[in-house]
C-alpha cells in the first residue's frame, strides 16, 4: 500500500533490461555516444519536430536549468503559488537562474489568468526597482493532480507571447497529464506555445531519467555550458539515454502512465463510494486527494499504508472539519489493484 | 582497445545485479530509505570511523559541494595547476562555493610544498583585497596518474592545519590510488589529515555513484541544504546506494581497481619495451602517459584504438620531439589483457 | 513643491562644510583612517554600546549585505509583503545573500504577528525541500510611513529569538521613526532585540551615507570580506565617515528628522481639513498618503508639484473610488512650510 | 610626504564647489535628473561618439559590472597576472560575472601577446569542460605604472576581435595614461578597439566618481538591471554626476593628471640621481617603483613618509639584493614639489 509518492516505486523491467545491455560495452562519455545521439533523435519523433534535448540528474535540475537558460538580470518568473519550483526545490531555481519566483494564485494548482496578468503588469520591462518579467513556468500535471486543458495551456502561452516571455512547463508528471488529456506530446507543448519542457521519466518507471527539451533551439544555446558548470553532465550519460530509449519504445511510457492513472481512478471511485472519506477535489491524473477522519488515517498507517498528509490550499472549497485531515495518495506504474483495494479496505 | 577514459567503460555485473534487485520494491525517496541508511553505515566500516556521507550525481558535484561546505566569502582554494577542479569542471567549484581556485605548480600533477606555502602566504586571513586562504584540495590519484605517498598527504595536511584550512581530496580514482599504495581507506585519508573526500565509484565499475565523505561532521552541517539547493538530491537515491552496496561488498571495488592498475602496468611494460614509443613518466595507477610518433598514433587510431592526446605539462622532463606526441591511455575494470596486447601490437 | 521622495533633496550645509574640510587633507584609504575609526566610535555612543559599523554605498547594499552576513544555504527571509527588500531592490538581497524573501501580509506596512508565525512554521530547520527560516527583516519607518511601536518591535524580536532567527531592521528612515516615537536609538533597536540595522543617512540630509550596524559582533565576522567582494568598500571611505560625523554631531540628524516629520504633519493637517482630498491612513513619520481626485492630481502636477501615485495595498480600509487616486507625499529636511502650503493651495 | 596611494588624496576644490552648488536644490533620484543626463552627454563629447555611461560606487564595481555585462556561462576572462581584477578585488569580478579570471604573464604589468594567444587557445568556444574564452581585460595605466602604447592596445584588440571577445579596459588611472601618451580619449579606447571602459575619477581628484563607459551600446543593454541588482545605483546619483561635470570641465582632469605625472617624474629624477636608491623600472605615469636599502626605507617612514613596499614581479630584471626592498610611490593631483623634495631628502 505505497501511495506516498510515485518516486517510491522502483524501475520497470524493460528499463532494467536495457540498462543491463548497455553496461557490457564501452562508449564515449559525457553525452557524446551514439546512443545519446539516437535517443536525442527519438525525442524529435516523439515531439514531431526538431528539439534540443539535455539529460540531467533530477527534476529540480531540469526546472532550474530550463529557467537558467532564459535568465535575465533582475528577472522574475511567474509560477503557481504551490508550484514545486517555489515550494519544494529549496530555492534551486533561484540559485541557478539568479531570478526570483513570484507566486500567482489560482484554484486547484492552476494559475488564474487574471491573477497572472496582474502580476506580470507589476513587473514591466523597464522596472529597474521592482525587477522585470522574464518567464512563466507552469506544471503539468499540477502539484495537486489537476491537469491544464489544451486551451488553458494556449491561453497562458498567449499571455507569455504578448509580454515577450518564454513559457516553461514542468513535466515531472508529463506522461500522466498526457494520457489524461488523451492528446499528443506535440499538442500539449509547442503546438500550444510551450518553449521549454522538463520531461520527467523518473516518477513513471525509470530510476533516474530527466531531460530538458527545448522547442526553441535558440534558448538552448548556453545550456551545454550551464549544464557542465552546474555539475549536471553525467560522464556515463548514455545510461540515462538507455533508460529513455526503453521508456519511449513502443509506447511503454504511455502504458505506464495509463496504468498509474487507472489506479488513481480506482482509488477515487473507492473513496467517493466510501462512508469514512471523501474526495477533496476531482482526480485528473495519478494523484488523489481525500479528506479522512484522523482516526481512520492512523488506522491505515498502522496497517502499513504509506501516504502523506497535505497542507490545505487557501482556496479549498470544502476544507477538512474537526477531527479530519487532508491526505494525498499517489499511484505509479508499480501500483496494483490489489494494493488499492487493500487500502480502501483499510480506511473502511 | 578503449583507453580514452575509464568513464567509457560500462558497469560491472555485480552492480547491475544489485540494481535489478532494488528495482522491484518500493522504498522511501530522497535518501531516507533503509538501504540509504545501511550504505551510509557501510562507509563507517570502510573508513573505520563515523563519517557523514552524501550521494551526488557527478564527480564535479562531489568536488564542488565539498568545497561549498567550507566556503567563506572572499575565500581562495589551493589546487594543483592541472587539477580537475580548475581545468575540467567549467568553473563549477567556483560557482557552487563562491570561491576562486588558485593554482599551485608542481611536477607530475602534485603540488610542490614550497609553492603551496608561498601561495598560502599571499592570502592571509585579513587580506580583504587579495582574498583569504580557505581550503586546500588535492587529487588522489592525480590527473596524470601519479599517486601522493602517505607522507606527502600528511605533509599537505600539516600545512593545511598550520593555516587553519580544511583539506579536501578529490578521489575520482580513489580506489586506484589505494591499491597502488597498498594501504587502507583510513590511512590514506583522515589518519593523514584529510577532512573531506570525493569518493568516486563511477570510473571504477558503477554507472553513476559518487559520494562526498566528511570525516569532520561539523563541516557537513549545511550539506543537506546545499545539496538540495544545487539539484543534487536524487528522488530515487537508493539506486545510488545500491550501486555502492555492491561496489563495497567483499572488496569488489579493490578487486576492480587492482585489475585496472594491472592492465596499466601491462601497457607500461609493453611501451617501455617498445621501439616506437616511450613512457612520458612513471605509471603509478591506471593511467599511462606515453610519447609516440604521430604516425604511430594515427595508425593506432585507424585500427580502432581509442585514446586522447594530452597537453604537455610545463615541467615535463623529456618533452615530445619533432613528429611526436604525448598521449594518455586509461585502463579500467573492463580493460582486458587482450585489448592491451592488441594496442601494443597496433603501435608496433 | 518636491514631495516625490526624500532622496530628491540635496545635502545639508553642515554636512557640506564637513566634506569640504575633509577634502583638503591626505588620509589612509579603504576605511582605515583616523576619521573612519572616530566615527565608528561615535556610533558606540549613539547606540550606548559597542557596535560594529560598516559604510556602504546605498540602502539596498546595506540591506543586502546585512542579510548576506547571516546567510544560510536554502534559507528564507521573512519580510512584509510591500517591503523595499522584496519589492524595490531588483532582487539584490536575494543575489547577495543567496536566500529568498518570503512575504508576510499585514495592514499599514507592518507584518501581522499571526501571519509571521504561520509563515515561519512553514519553514522548519530541517525542511530541506521547502527551505528553512533564516532571518526576519522589518522596516522602520515602513514603506507606507507607519512606525512599529517599541512593543511591536519587541514582539517580532521575541518570535525571532524563539525560532533562533536574527532580526534585521531596515532603517532607511530610522531617524524619522526615532523622533516619531520620541525614544533612543538603543531602545528602538538592540534593547528590543534587533541584531542588525541598516542605518540610513542619505534620505535625511547626507548625500551618500549608509551604514550597517551590528549589535551582535559575531554576525559581523565575515562582513569585511563580503563588503569588498561586493564592491562596496570605498577607497575614500572617510568621505562617508565625514558625512556621518556632521550628521550625528549635536543632534543634527534628529533635528532634521523632526523637521521633516513636522512638515508631514503640516501636510496631513492641510489634507484632513481639505474638501478635495482625504488621508488614506494616519501619518506617523515623513510620508503622507492621500486619496485625491485625478483631476486635482493633474492640476497639482501642472503647477509643478512633484509626487508619485501609489499602488493601493490589498488591505486598505477605504480605497480610492471612481475618479480618485492614491498618492504619496514625502517630506525631508529640505521641505519648507512655504512649499507645503503651496501644495495644499494647489490641490485646493 | 603622502605617496602610499593616489586614493589617500582628498578632493579638488573645483569639485567641492560643484558639489556644494548641487546640494542646495531638489532633483530627480536614481540617475534620472537633468544633471545626470547632461553629464552623460558630456561623455559623448569627451569620447567623440555616442556612449552609454553608468555611474557606480567603486572602481571594483566598475570592473565587475563591466565584465558582468558580457558574462557567459562557463566563461573565462583573460587579464594580466598582477591585474587589480585578479589580485586586489577579493573575487568581486568573479562574483558579479560568474566568470573566472585567467592570468596572462608579461613583463611590466602588460600581457605578453604570445602568452595571451596561448591562453585563449586553451579555451575554445566549445570547451565545455575547460570553459570558454569570454572577454579580455587590460589595465591602463597598469598596476606597475607602465602604459600600453596605442599600437599595443590595437594589437590586443585585434586578438580580441579575432576570437570574438569583447575588450575591457580598467581605467582607474585612465587620465594618467592619457596624458602620458599625449593622445585623446577616443584614440586610446574605441578607435583602437576597446569596447568597455572603467573610467575612474576618484584617484584623480574626485572623492567618489567612477563610471562604466560602453562604446558598444548593445553590451550595455542589461546594465541598468545589473547595476540595481548589485546595489550600485545611487539614489542621489546626481552627486556623482556633479563631480564628473567639474572634473571634465575645461580640461581639469587632464590638468590634474599632468600634475600627478610631473610629480612622479620629479621623484623619478631624484631617485635616479640618488646614491641610496635606484629605479626598479622606468616611470611612465604617476607611479614610481624604486629599490631602496631597508634602512633608508625605515628612516623615511620615521620622518613621516607614507608609501608601501611591493611584491616583486616574477620577471623583474634587477631584483632587490640583500638588505634592499622594492617600494611603490604614487603621486596625485594633491602632491606638491615640496613634498617630493622632502621625500628625496629623507632617503638621502
Amino acid at each position: 500500500m505505497f501511495f506516498a509518492s510515485d518516486n517510491w516505486a522502483g524501475a520497470h523491467p524493460a528499463i532494467n533490461e536495457r540498462l543491463l545491455r548497455e553496461s557490457t560495452r564501452f562508449a564515449a562519455a559525457y553525452g557524446t555516444s551514439d546512443l545519446d545521439r539516437a535517443v536525442e533523435a527519438r525525442f524529435n519523433e516523439i515531439f514531431e519536430r526538431e528539439v534540443s534535448v539535455f539529460f540531467v540528474a533530477t527534476g529540480t535540475a531540469a526546472n532550474s536549468l530550463a529557467l537558467a537558460s532564459v535568465a535575465r538580470p533582475g528577472g522574475v518568473v511567474f509560477c503557481h503559488s504551490e508550484a514545486h519550483v517555489i515550494e519544494d526545490e529549496c530555492g534551486a531555481p533561484d540559485f541557478f537562474s539568479g531570478m526570483r519566483m513570484v507566486p500567482v494564485e489560482g484554484p486547484l494548482g492552476k494559475m488564474n489568468m487574471k491573477n497572472l496578468g496582474a502580476r506580470i503588469a507589476r513587473y514591466p520591462q523597464d522596472a529597474v526597482h521592482h525587477g522585470r518579467a522574464a518567464a512563466i513556468t507552469m506544471t503539468q500535471a499540477t502539484e495537486v493532480g489537476s491537469v491544464y486543458t489544451l486551451d488553458e495551456i494556449a491561453a497562458i502561452a498567449q499571455t507569455a507571447r504578448a509580454h515577450g516571455l518564454p513559457l516553461h512547463m514542468d513535466g515531472a508528471r508529463f506522461a500522466n497529464a498526457l494520457v489524461a488529456l488523451d492528446t499528443t506530446p506535440a499538442e500539449m507543448t509547442w503546438k500550444r506555445g510551450v518553449d521549454i519542457l522538463s520531461f520527467g521519466g523518473t516518477k513513471n518507471g525509470c530510476w533516474c531519467a530527466e531531460a530538458i527539451v527545448f522547442f526553441n533551439p535558440e534558448m538552448a544555446r548556453e545550456l551545454p555550458f550551464i549544464r557542465k558548470r552546474t555539475a549536471q553532465l553525467f560522464s556515463k550519460s548514455r545510461f540515462i539515454a538507455a533508460q529513455f530509449e526503453a521508456y519511449l519504445k513502443d509506447g511503454l511510457w504511455l502504458e505506464l502512465a495509463t496504468h498509474a492513472n487507472a489506479m488513481a481512478d480506482r482509488l477515487r471511485d473507492g473513496i467517493s463510494g466510501s462512508n469514512s472519506a471523501r474526495l477533496a477535489w476531482p482526480t485528473q491524473s495519478n494523484e488523489v486527494f481525500a479528506i479522512v477522519p484522523i482516526d481512520t488515517m492512523k488506522k491505515a498507517h498502522e496497517k502499513g499504508a504509506k501516504f502523506y498528509d497535505w497542507l490545505e490550499p487557501r482556496d479549498m472549497s470544502e476544507p477538512a472539519g474537526e477531527g479530519e485531515m487532508l491526505i494525498r495518495l499517489v499511484t505509479s506504474f508499480a501500483s496494483t489493484a490489489h494494493d488499492v483495494d487493500a487500502f480502501l479496505a483499510a480506511i473502511g
